[in-house]
């Protein structure tokens, strides 16, 4: 029986196990507090991920690591991987932290990506403003997630807010300036490499954001099979050059047809919860049987599905429960603002049901919001 | 949050574990066995279920309980049922405990059942034979399950041989005989009720049993509209009369075009674990869901189901984790001759498909025999 580590207890360890545990496997979460919430499915180890006797205990009792977050201390991961194997490598990991090394890993495969100038003073932050024109925006190198990190320069005039807001981080993360893409869609892919190099994705994800949060995801995406085939070549590429083992998400901005990449996130990703319900086999299932050298499943879908992200609480579940093909995902956390604490996925045969199913949910959960550009997407694919 | 305690750690309470997480609820699973699987994916008490102290220590951790097995000691049931919710209630788990008791139910509500007699005594035993007629089977009243408990009579010669085997339970389970049913096919009603009375029931499901086990199920039933609806009329007769809270399976023979109950189980079933890929919204969910007093999921299918069970040992997984459609379910248990370790569910879009896909994996595991049956069983529908 093999055990399975995973370092970081939310919610998408939550799902890893849930979805590892009819592989037979054994799992051990790892995290720094003592209700992460992962600790309600599987045992449950506390301990600092810079703390060598933790991580030596963590290492003891499971055959094979990975990973719920990206930002994962490198030395950490690195300590692991000389003594058990690790998945993803320490190597793709390092990559995926780094927006700098990310894009300049983009730009050397050929993927198309905005303008982007390393920042490492207040004086490059002036000239990388001049070069790459208002608006722009400056970001952490490490250690963003979730629109956190960044400041938008709306004007040469902002240069000092900017570095205000973000330049005491220079030191420890790093800055780097990306030009502003004026996208028309934000999508995902969700692919998943094998440890014999066999690659698979998922269809291509429409997502939108709320304050830099993921509010919904869409999937399949209406588009040219050119455009999906283009994706897929992108998340492949990436994953080859880094001999990637898992699921990772490759995020991707599109505009005017044409697809620029954005970031690549070294795990299961939010916009990948729909596949749970949505494919014939989910990313958490996938990255499972990656890591554990098994055959990977088919990442076909069944249908057409929607995912909706609940931010701080949880709504009134009656909407979703009670909908034909509503599927609903309470990760077990207390309530907080801007916590991820759950989310639903509708699933229904076509765009026009799942409108229809998008439409009453929204409205019975007072979110007509959220709701309304996936509706907006379905119903414009006529 | 609430917490939903389980007494019994088999699969079933992990399946339930697994269904119930997303749900946000908590759970607590009572075993009298530290490696009872369902410890894997919950947190487990270990204690005798006839221990008050264990007991009481269970009841004071959870806010409503429910079981993965209906030998739950009555006493213990009723003990509990004073302090907290239980679901279903003792008076249907006595009910379902005793087959007398059960069949004189399906006799009461017009539901059509095997000739059926009590026998406190050999001289009853032998009254009984001579008015049933052989063949006809003799059981233990109660603590019967996979065919355990029971002796066959091919003619009133054996009588001396079946008291010899089962004379001796007589005081403690009593004793009851049968007559023989020469049955075309093995059929299933999941059913599931809520707390507020809603009832809901899966597709009707055929089953092949090896050894009084059962071996493979598949869903749906090719069959006259009238026979499905009959017997999920005799599935709603029984839930409403008992007052019953959750899911439980009614095992029917169908002879001639006519169905015949067998027996009713008060709780999830192996013969609906395919309901997990299978249908919208699965046993366990829908379960925990009645449990829980929430809005049941739509029990409708998502295309054609088969479920293999994997006895004494799990033969190798690849041929169906490479299947498009196949589905893994280990329980995480040791290997012992007889037992349940796991289970495989094929889905396909259509009966032709589902066909071929069982015949390659049965073929890539040497397990013909298992799905020669159901293939049988979809290539008879033209």
């Amino acid at each position: 029986m093999t055990t399975v580590g995973i370092l970081g207890g939310g919610q998408l360890a939550r799902m890893l196990a849930l979805a590892g545990a009819p592989l037979g496997l054994r799992l051990l979460v790892m995290d720094t507090v003592a209700d992460a919430c992962a600790g309600q499915c599987a045992p449950l180890l506390v301990g600092d991920y810079r703390d060598e006797a933790a991580l030596a205990e963590f290492a003891s009792r499971v055959d094979v690591a990975t990973f719920d977050f990206e930002n994962v201390p490198a030395e950490s991961a690195e300590w692991l991987a000389q003594r058990i194997p690790v998945f993803p490598s320490p190597r793709a990991l390092a990559v995926a932290q780094d927006r700098l090394a990310e894009k300049t890993l983009f730009r050397e495969l050929g993927i198309p990506v905005p303008e982007f100038v390393d920042v490492p003073t207040r004086a490059a932050l002036e000239a990388a403003v001049a070069q790459l024109g208002t608006p722009c925006i400056l970001k952490t190198r490490r250690l963003g997630y979730d629109g956190k990190g960044q400041f938008r320069i709306r004007s040469a005039a902002d240069v000092g807010a900017a570095w205000d807001a973000l330049g005491g981080q220079v030191a420890n993360v790093g800055l780097i300036l990306e030009g502003f893409v004026a996208f028309d869609r934000e999508l995902s892919v969700i692919g998943v490499r094998g440890r014999d190099g066999e690659f698979r994705s998922w269809p291509l994800t429409e997502n939108w954001h709320v304050d830099g949060v993921l509010s919904a995801s869409l999937a399949p995406v209406a588009c040219t099979p050119a455009l999906a085939e283009q994706a897929y070549a992108h998340a492949r590429a990436l994953a080859e050059r880094l001999e990637y083992t898992g699921v990772f998400a490759l995020e991707l901005f599109c505009r005017d047809g044409l697809l620029l990449a954005n970031e690549l996130a070294p795990r299961v990703h939010n916009s990948g919860h729909w596949t749970i319900e949505g494919a014939e086999t989910s990313q958490f299932e996938n990255h499972m049987r990656a890591v554990l050298g098994l055959p990977l499943g088919d990442t076909g879908m069944l249908g057409h599905a929607c995912m909706l992200n609940w931010i701080g609480a949880m709504p009134d579940a009656a909407p979703v429960l009670q909908a034909s093909g509503g599927h609903w995902h309470d990760y077990g956390k207390s309530p907080r603002a801007g916590r991820k604490v759950g989310h639903a996925t509708l699933r229904a045969g076509g765009p026009v049901e799942l409108a229809r199913m998008l439409h009453d949910v929204g409205s019975a959960l007072g979110r007509v919001e959220q709701v309304a550009p996936v509706i907006g997407s379905l119903r414009s694919r006529g």
